[in-house]
């Protein structure tokens, strides 16, 4: 694995917060970074050439997901992810782990692995550490995750100990079963809200040695707090020189959150989803454009945008939603995957110029102000 | 009107095909041209700056449907169709003349106008030719068409010649009742399939000297062969220093067959429509690309296409229908605007080489040929 590197860059000198850049055989990504997603292939409605004005670097797809349809044997049979679907730039897989929790009806889980229901035909499917690493490795991802057992939460202690230590034997499984060189493989820490439980993860899987790390199991439920207080009691178990990853989170104050507290990857639906259904964010909060308020409102979603949205007015993007417009969807979609590259690239310069909590403190009083009118 | 001007290029040597061009206040269009609909100010899917990709040069806006939503006032209010869609070429805006006919539930014509019932919200609405002059003139495109009643086909010669003149008083108020002199009027020839009352139609506007003739009440049920018999009557009529439009039309034949008659201009929905249906138009004929038979097709849907649908395989864009994917519908809107307007490029350059005898042989050929696989 010569060809995936991350490199520490600096630490801010008022929070936890660290800048970084990683490097995959399809290029460079500085960290903070935040990952749109691109479950089927495709982030919903945005063309490849739209999605890198977006300022977006890395995409995840989901390999749940691209196994049932159209298969991973087909994307390898046409030349990977990246050349299935166009995105040259790097990518990132996860492992299925949390799609079979949410998603599936997951029929059994065993120390070999897990059977489930398609959640689309119904029709039986194992997926073990071993079958997952071959799809990733079929997918072509730059970085690859290790298959993990998830829980719900609340949970009692013992189901989330034997989920975080299956989670670390099926660790050890993916490892094994890598046969490309050319992809990194992140374990993934569980232990619910137990911290002494994410600790002895994160320290049993740093003596693995994979090339990244990330924090899985959260955003399931419990609340933010709770979120923001694990990471912090896992954050310094972590290694410091690998990259870390907060998987399916969040809303902007979740990513700002955990910047402060030193992740350094983030992915989520949510700039999609919330486009799709007439919601922009903003600097002021969250914008609704299928308000009546926005009929005649001259100006762009947000000024200082460059998304093309943004060349609009409201009044436009509220007409689009109103008639039913594809467009609409469309435009709120890259507006919004927009406003998170843009909300983690000022994180960055900030961490650069070592003023993260004052950039954390403005974002944060910003959202509370919300819209002036 | 001295921002409009139809200059008349050249005249192929083996049809009636001829090439101009047509400047706007917003740019300059080369003739012959198709026009793809943007019904309510967007062009379904399509991102302005990807519309432009396709080499669309002039796009059609609905004057109907944007009546009703957002309302002419509102867009007018906003700086008007340029500034409202981010569409800054030029644009052209149909009467309402044809939509009341195949959309609104019209309730009666009488010399004064047309009065119908929304079909969004089966509201009673006027319209007549001062009314609709007035909303093209709030909407701001660089053409706007004169107010026309379209009647079915087959239809009594009574009732289609009574139609007829109806349609020339209704243009001669609608010249008159121009405020604006930076758009260009255009008269609408109706007549239905009787060639005396088309050529009579097209005299009469003739005399009342238009800036552009469109061809109106065609495609609407009778057989092509009918329809190109029409426009091979009534051209000799309509003044050939002037941009001749047919309306609504039609299939990549109907257009070939069309510039051959010595049309200038065409617009028609079936682009953007079949695209978002999974059919792709190619010069072997159409693509259906829901058909299993492309599920590990590598190819693009044409090669030497230069769409983005096209960097991609037959493979990822019969996943993204197949898995219900927005971007199936994008990509495949877009590549159909493209192939017309590669077509119409085609065209152009076969007229200027006097050999679009050839050209139009080689399309009807290739079409006929079908796909070898």
């Amino acid at each position: 694995m010569e060809r995936f590197q991350f490199q520490f860059v600096s630490q801010d000198a008022t929070s936890r917060a660290r800048r970084g850049t990683i490097t995959t055989p399809h290029g460079v990504v500085q960290t903070p970074t935040f990952m749109p997603v691109g479950t089927r292939g495709s982030v919903k409605g945005v063309e490849v050439g739209l999605l890198e004005k977006t300022g977006s670097r890395i995409v995840l797809g989901n390999t749940y997901h691209l196994m049932l349809r159209p298969g991973a044997e087909i994307v390898r049979e046409l030349g990977g992810l990246h050349e299935f679907t166009g995105w040259n730039a790097p990518m990132l897989t996860d492992s299925g782990g949390f799609q079979l929790f949410s998603l599936a009806r997951l029929t059994k889980i065993t120390e070999e692995g897990a059977v489930f229901r398609s959640h689309i035909d119904g029709r039986k499917i194992e997926l073990t550490p071993e079958g997952s690493i071959a799809i990733q490795e079929a997918l072509g991802a730059d970085i690859i995750m290790a298959f993990d057992h998830v829980v719900e939460l609340p949970n009692s202690r013992s189901v989330v100990a034997d989920a975080m230590r299956r989670t670390v034997r099926w660790a050890a499984r993916c490892q094994k079963a890598r046969a490309r060189d050319d992809q990194a493989l992140f374990g993934i820490v569980q232990g619910g809200l137990e911290y002494d439980l994410r600790k002895e993860c994160a320290e049993r899987l740093a003596e693995m040695d994979f090339q990244g790390y990330a924090i899985g199991g959260l955003s399931v439920g419990e609340e933010p707090r709770e979120m923001y207080d694990c990471i912090e009691a896992v954050e310094p178990f972590m290694p410091r020189e690998k990259p870390r990853y907060l998987m399916g989170v969040g809303r902007p104050i979740d990513i700002i959150e955990g910047i402060r507290r030193g992740v350094d990857m983030f992915d989520c639906v949510m700039p999609s989803r919330n486009g799709r259904n007439a919601m922009a964010f903003t600097d002021a909060g969250p914008m609704r454009l299928r308000n009546a308020r926005y009929e005649r409102d001259p100006r762009p979603l947000e000024e200082n945008c460059p998304c093309p949205a943004c060349q609009r007015s409201r009044a436009y993007v509220r007409h689009l939603f109103a008639t039913g417009e594809m467009l609409g969807p469309i435009l709120l979609t890259i507006h919004n995957i927009t406003y998170y590259q843009r909300l983690v690239a000022e994180a960055r310069r900030a961490i650069d110029e070592n003023r993260y909590a004052e950039f954390y403190q403005n974002k944060v009083e910003g959202w509370a102000r919300g819209l002036a009118d």
